[in-house]
């Protein structure tokens, strides 16, 4: 299964959301992440002009929405649920951190269906609600403001969802570094006409090349990048008329 | 340092921001996660009553929001600064995710100022603002659907940023860096440089400055290197007689 089938599987359960608007964004966090099994509790309104506006082109996931009567019939099929909650509280389940149940979702997701539950903007989630699931999750948050709008909340654990579905990524090949006689060639080069120009004293180094070798050593040169930085020496020694 | 004053110390830097909704929202994003240096370059519409709305009760944010004219002048006394973007790219930069780049400013953020820039919410950031910037950081997204609101992109760098800062200590101290102003002297003097010695041909630049930036920016130079460059380069045009 690939981690774009994981991501599919999991359904984000919104319940009574307030403001359509939510419900947009809300989708368009989900499908930058890959997700699109969006399922509704009782919104406020829905379908809304107002949820289409804030999806933008995300409205596939608001087509495909399902809308229900009760969160147990969103939850219907569903082998682990996670309910999302800004404050940690006296229920049943166990809590966790945002990454940690990201991590227990999609690894249950590879097998069987799984959710991600949010109250209502204002109220939260009730103490009911949070006991149907198996995990309360929150988002470690700042203590004096922790009013994350519900949208904003998706995209978190919709990131967290995803950073762990494709494993850590690498966003760039590493890239084919200059060889050690390169290196040590471009540092003789650098040297020598160091000299020349009279920066360098050679009866007094003043740990000029240590220096530089350390700034060039973090770099980590390119074999095209001594070339040029060669170049540069070569030119200054010997600059070219124009 | 606390966290908390680690977090205090990040700039977040929105470029040309089109929706003043969106600075609101974003300004909501920071202080959920302890974030409260905000900086506009060429917003808009700024101050606006609908960042006010957006912003719910995150208001002394915006209250305290600096306005520039320029990313130069935002990025005034910052030691290490991340670009924002959708897209990876053709830039002088290394790549990096989101995860890293947070990980990369919580350690300098200890010892200097540092930034998290942002583009305009439809063009991005142009190449020269990235070019500005010590490392490009991208959120993985979904590669059929990467358009993320930009408030969400920032709520996620924050995110990160918490995290990070909230987790475990730091095993080395940082280095203190060199600043933006420092660095970007050292370019301009190494480009005037390498066109009068005849290296660089200013009506056939080569990309050969983007390729300089984008070795050192890798190398994230120090203050005491700055200045060992430049005499290099000052000792090249006018070279001491031994």
């Amino acid at each position: 299964m690939t981690a774009m089938d994981v991501l599919a599987r999991i359904r984000v359960v919104l319940c009574e959301t307030s403001h359509p608007g939510n419900i947009g964004a809300a989708a368009r966090a989900m499908k930058t992440m890959g997700l699109s099994a969006l399922h509704l509790v009782q919104p406020h309104s829905f379908p809304d002009q107002k949820a289409y506006w804030r999806a933008t082109n995300a409205t596939d996931v608001l087509d495909s929405a399902c809308v229900h009567e009760t969160l147990d019939d969103a939850l219907r099929g569903v082998a682990f649920a996670v309910a999302c909650s800004a404050r940690s509280r006296d229920v049943a389940v166990p809590a966790v951190d945002a990454r940690e149940a990201a991590a227990r979702l999609i690894s249950h997701a590879r097998l069987q269906p799984v959710a991600l539950v949010f109250g209502n903007e204002q109220a939260g989630l009730t103490t009911e609600a949070v006991n149907k699931c198996k995990l309360l999750a929150s988002i470690p948050t700042n203590p004096e403001f922790s009013s994350l709008n519900l949208a904003a909340a998706v995209q978190v654990f919709a990131y967290e969802l995803r950073m762990i579905a494709i494993g850590a990524p690498q966003l760039q090949p590493p890239r084919p570094l200059a060889t050690h006689e390169e290196v040590e060639g471009f540092y003789d080069h650098l040297e020598q006409t160091m000299t020349q120009v009279g920066f360098l004293n050679p009866s007094h180094p003043m740990k000029l090349m240590p220096r530089l070798r350390r700034l060039f050593a973090r770099a980590a040169l390119e074999t095209e990048e001594v070339n040029i930085l060669r170049g540069i020496l070569k030119a200054v020694v010997h600059p070219k008329k124009r």
